[in-house]
C-alpha cells in the first residue's frame, strides 16, 4: 500500500520518468491556508544541484494544486498535489534494461512486478517521489505550528565524519559515494501521543522513516548505545508534573508514548547506490556477471537531501497523532 | 490501536495484574494444526526464572484456546488465546501509586489515560503481554514452515559485551541492570515481499519490533555502519537470477522488497528499567523528587527474554506478507 | 475481517458450540463506568424463550470482563468480554454434517473454509455471536448518552403484518417461520457525522447492519418509496440554522452527512432459515437431493431478537463517528 | 475517508468546479492492458445530454493517465487518472451561497467544514466525482473478465413505473424530477467471497453503493419482500455441489458469502434534488425561509446515470474480494 495514516492519511504515486509524481492527503483539517510559496523553501532544500555532493538534475518542482483547496485554504476534502517531471533523460536507462544496478530496486522490482514495472530511473521506486513527501511535510508542519510544535532534522555525520566537508571530500577523492547520519529533534510535543504496543510513537515513526529510500537504521534517544548502559544510568528521572526529565536517554518516548520531552531520533543513510566506481552485476539476458558503471546524474551523498524529507515524515506522523488525540481540531477556527 | 496486519491480523489485550492477557488472530488460514504442545517451548524461552538475570516470576502460561480451533485445526475464524495471570502480587505496586517508576510508562500512562489506567505492574503497558505475541509467533512460524522459511533470533551482546556471561556479571557486580543486542535472521524468503514506500519490508518489521517493550533501535543488514561506507563497498553484487548477492550488506531487503537473500536485522534493547539501584523520581502527591528503589521481581537483563519475542513478531509480519503475495493459500491443502 | 471501526473498533470471535463467544473493543474512551448490571437488560432483550416465537435455548449470558476494566471503569486499554456457551447440544448437528441446512451458511462455510469450519450450530456463522454485538452496543449507548443521544429500534412488521401478534400467528398456523421489518430511530445527533463518499453515514451503518444475520435490505428515510416520488415532494425544506427540516424524507442524512434531524432507517429480516417445514437440500456424501426437517431449537421469527442488535450496531457506528469528529473526548472527565 | 478496499484500494478526489476530479487505485495487479478507448463507452453511458431526462452539461471526460501505466499496461504501482473540469459555470452557484439547495449537501457541508468548503456546484460532494468511480469500474471489470465474471446494471423502474418512458414523461409533465430503481446482476462469481460478519459481501457492497449520491436503499435477492415470506418459501434448495440453488431468493449471498449463484441486488435512487419546481429553504444570512428555484443544468432523473456507476462500484468490491481470496493473481501472466 502506498498510503499511511489514520485520520491525516497520505498516499503517494508516480514514477521518476513518467508524467508526474504526486500526493493525495485525506483528513487534513479544513481552513488551513496554503500557497505555492509555503512549499518552495522545503522543495529547494530537497533539490540537488545547490550543494557539493548532490546531483545536478533540477526540476522546477512547483507544486500544482489539483483538489482540496478553495480561496487559498484547505476545504476538508482530499488535497491532491502534482509535480511534473520535466527534466528526464530516459535514454540513459533504457539501454541498461537487463543490467540491474547494484544497490537499486531494479532487480526486485522486475521480479515483483513481473517485468511490467516502469524501469526508467527506478520508476515508482525512485527517490523522485520524496518531493511528494516534502509537500505533505509542509502541510503537516503548518498543522504542528498551530500547537507551537517545531521539528528540525540535520545531518550530523557524513562518511563517518562529524566534519561534513571532510566526509564529502572523502567521497570526491575516492570517486565513490558515501552515507551519513541524520538527526530529528521535535520540541513542544504534548504528553500522550502514541499507543502502548503496535501503534507506539516509535512504531509509527519508524514505519514511515523506512519509506525514505536508503534508510538502514533508526534509533531513539540514546539508541544503540543504550544497550551498553546500566539501567540506573539510562533511566531519566522525572522532575516535575510536566514530565520534564533530568536526562533524555529515552528521546522523548516512554512505553510508546510521548513524555513531554524533546523527541530525538537518528537514522542511518546508506551511501548512494549509484557510484561512479565500476561494479559487478548480473546481465539477465546473457546470464553473465558483468562490470557496470553509472553514467547518469547522481548524488555523491544522498544523505544531504534527507533532512527535509525526515522533517516531513516526522511531521506527518505527529499531525495524525495530534488529530487522533484531539489536540488539533478537524476544522480550524 | 492494539492491532497489526492486513490479512493475518493480530490484536493483543490484557493487563499485568488483571484476569488474563491474550491475543486474537484474524485471517489465519484454515486447516493449520495447533496443539498446546506447539506453544510450550517458545513460552518457556520467554519465561523468567530459568536463566541467570531473569525474574523469578513464573506463570504456568498454558495457552487457553477460546475460539477458532476445531478438531485440533484452525477453522479460518478468529483465533482467541488467553493466558491467565495467576502469580500476581499487586500489593508491591499499589503503595507506589504516586511515585512513577523511572523508565517505565507509569507517568505517561497516567497522563494519557487520565488516571483511569490499571497501574498495577504496568497494567496494559506490561511486558507480560509479550506472551501473547509469542503465541502469535508460534502460529506464524508454523505458516512460514509451510514454505520452508525459518526465522531465528539470538542475543549477540549483553551490557556491551559479546561474551554474554561477562555482560551479565557486570550487572550483578554493579547491582544494576543491563541492555543488549538481539539479531534476527530469516532464511528462504521469496523475492518480492514488501512494497516500495510505506509498506516496505523494513517499515512493517520496524513497526512491530517497536511494539516490543524496551527496544530503542533497529538496523537492517550493515545498518548504522553503512553510513560510514563507500557505495562501491556497500552495494551487493547480484550473482544469479535467484537474486543471490556476493555480500549481504542490504540484509535481504532492497527498495523495501525482499531480494531472496537472508533477512538480517538487529535491535537494541535498553537496560531493564527496574533496577535494584536507588533512583530519583517525582512523587506527584507531594510534588517532591524522592528516591526510589525497586522491591518487586525483575530482570537484570530484559534482553534475555527478547529473542523468542523477536522471532514471533518477525514471523507475524512475514506470514501476513506471504498471504498478501499469495505465497500461502487461505485454506491449507 | 471480523473487525469494524476506526477509533472505536470492535472485533468479534467465537462459535455457537465452542467454549465461548466474545468481543474486543479497542479505542473506547477511558473513564466510562461499566458493570455487569449495565448489560443484563439488553442481553435479556436479545434472548429467546421469553416471547412467543423465539427459541427456548437460554444461556445465562453473563458478560465476563477479561481486560480493559479497572475499579469499575474503562482504562483506555482494549476491553475483552466473553460469554460462555453452556447450553449446547452438538449432537443435534453432527449427524447432519453432509446435509447443509437450506438458507444457512453450512454449504458456503464448508466450501470457503475447506471443510475445516466448526460446523456445529453454524459455528462462527452463528447468530450466537450477536450477543457480543449487544455487549458492544451497551457500551456504545453509554457513550452516546454522554451527548444525550438515544437510539431505539422497534419491530414495525412481522410476516407482512403491522399487527405483530397476527403475523406470528400466521407462522404458528403454517408451522413455518416468518420475517419482519425493524426500524431504527436516533435522536439528538449533531450535524456533520459521516463523509461525502465511501464513509458516508449510510455506508458505515449499512456495512455493520449487514453483519447482522438474516438482514436482506436497508433503507434510509423514505427509502424505496423515494424512488416513486417527485423531487419537490421528497426534498426536505430547511427551516432554521440547526438544520431542522419541515419533513424528514432524508432520514437525517444528506450527502452522506447527518443533518441534525432524526436518523431513521429500516431493515428487512428474512424468515428464520430453520423452519419446522420439510425442505429439500443436497446430501453431499450421496450427491442426492433429500428432504430435510429441522429438529433443533429455533425461532419462528428471528426478527423478534433483532431490535436490540440493531440498536447495538447503530450505536457502535455513531460512537466511532463522534470520536472521529471529536464530539466525545478520548478520556472522560 | 475517501478511500475504499483492502488490496485493490481506490481513493477519489476533486470538486465539481475545481481543476479536475480523479481517482487513485492502489493494488491493481501488474500487467493489465489499459487504453483510453477502454473507458469511453462507460464514460459515455454516465454522461448527461444523450438521453431525455439528463442534463446537457458535457465534459469531454477523457481519462488522463498520470501514473501507474507503462507501455500500455499497469505496472503494479498506484494508478492515477484525472478528468479535467472544462465546462463549469460557477456564476450560477455563487449568488446562491447563503441559500442551501434543498436535498443537497450545501447546508451540512457548510456546517461540517466550517464554511471552508468549495460550495460551487456541490464542490467535493458533487455527482461529478462519479466519473472517477466509473474509471475504477472499467479497470475492475477488466479484472473480473479474467475470471469470466460479468456484472450488468439496469434501470427497472422510473418514477414508480416499469415503463420507463412513462416514468420520465411524468416528470416532464409535472415540471419536476423523479427517482428510480436500478438492479445489479453478476454472473460466474466463485463460491466463498466475503466474510461471516463485518466484511460480509452485502456489507462491502452496500458500503460502496451508498457512496453513490442519491441512493436511499439497497436490497439483496428478494429483499424487503423476504420479510413477508414464509421460511420454507424463502429458503433456496441446493441442487448440486456447485451450490446451484433451485430458486435465488438469497440473491447469491448466504451467511455473508457468495454461494455460486447469480448475485442480484437493487438500489433505490431518490428523485433529483435539483428540480425546476419552486421550493422553500433557509437563507442563512437573512435567517428567513425563502423560495428557491433551480436555474442551472440538471437531470430530471438522476437514476438514468446510475447503472454504469453501480456496475463500477460492484466490480470494485468484487475485484478486491477476488484478490483477497487469491482468485486473481497480483501479477498477470
Amino acid at each position: 500500500m502506498n498510503s499511511f495514516g489514520r485520520i491525516f492519511r497520505i498516499s503517494i504515486f508516480g514514477e521518476s520518468h513518467g508524467d508526474s509524481v504526486g500526493i493525495n492527503i485525506d483528513g487534513c483539517p479544513a481552513g488551513l491556508p496554503l500557497a505555492v510559496e509555503d512549499f518552495l523553501a522545503d522543495i529547494e532544500r530537497r533539490k540537488g544541484g545547490t550543494q557539493k555532493g548532490t546531483t545536478p538534475r533540477k526540476e522546477d518542482d512547483i507544486p500544482i494544486f489539483k483538489t482540496g483547496l478553495f480561496n487559498g485554504k484547505t476545504t476538508g476534502a482530499p488535497i491532491t498535489i502534482l509535480f511534473e517531471n520535466k527534466n528526464t533523460r530516459s535514454g540513459d536507462y533504457e539501454k541498461q534494461r537487463a543490467v540491474p544496478r547494484p544497490g537499486h530496486a531494479d532487480f526486485v522490482g522486475h521480479k515483483k512486478f513481473g517485468g511490467f514495472e516502469d524501469y526508467r530511473g527506478g520508476g515508482h521506486f525512485s527517490g523522485r517521489l520524496t518531493v511528494a513527501l516534502v509537500a505533505a511535510g509542509v502541510i503537516s508542519k503548518k498543522l504542528l505550528a498551530l500547537k507551537n510544535i517545531t521539528t528540525v532534522s540535520t545531518i550530523t555525520e557524513i562518511g563517518g565524519e562529524k566534519d561534513l566537508e571532510k566526509g564529502l571530500q572523502k567521497a570526491i577523492d575516492a570517486k565513490d559515494s558515501v552515507g551519513g547520519i541524520v538527526e530529528s529533534r521535535t520540541e513542544n510535543l504534548p504528553i500522550g501521543l502514541g499507543e502502548p504496543f503496535f501503534d507506539s510513537a516509535e512504531s509509527l515513526l519508524s514505519h514511515i522513516v523506512f519509506a525514505i529510500p536508503a534508510v538502514r537504521g533508526i534509533e531513539f534517544g540514546t539508541g544503540f548505545e543504550a544497550a551498553k548502559m546500566f539501567g540506573s544510568d539510562h533511566n531519566d528521572a522525572i522532575e516535575n508534573m510536566n514530565g520534564k526529565t533530568k536526562t533524555n536517554h529515552a528521546g522523548g518516548i516512554v512505553g510508546g508514548i510521548t513524555n513531554g520531552n524533546e523527541l530525538v531520533f537518528r537514522i542511518a543513510i546508506k551511501p548512494t547506490s549509484s557510484t561512479p566506481k565500476e561494479q559487478e552485476t548480473l546481465n539477465w539476458e546473457t546470464n553473465q556477471v558483468e562490470t557496470f558503471s553509472v553514467k547518469g546524474r547522481h548524488d555523491l551523498c544522498i544523505a544531504l537531501r534527507v533532512p527535509v524529507i525526515l522533517e516531513a515524515v516526522t511531521a506527518v506522523v505527529l499531525a495524525d497523532l495530534l488529530l487522533l488525540e484531539q489536540k488539533i481540531p478537524r476544522v480550524l477556527g
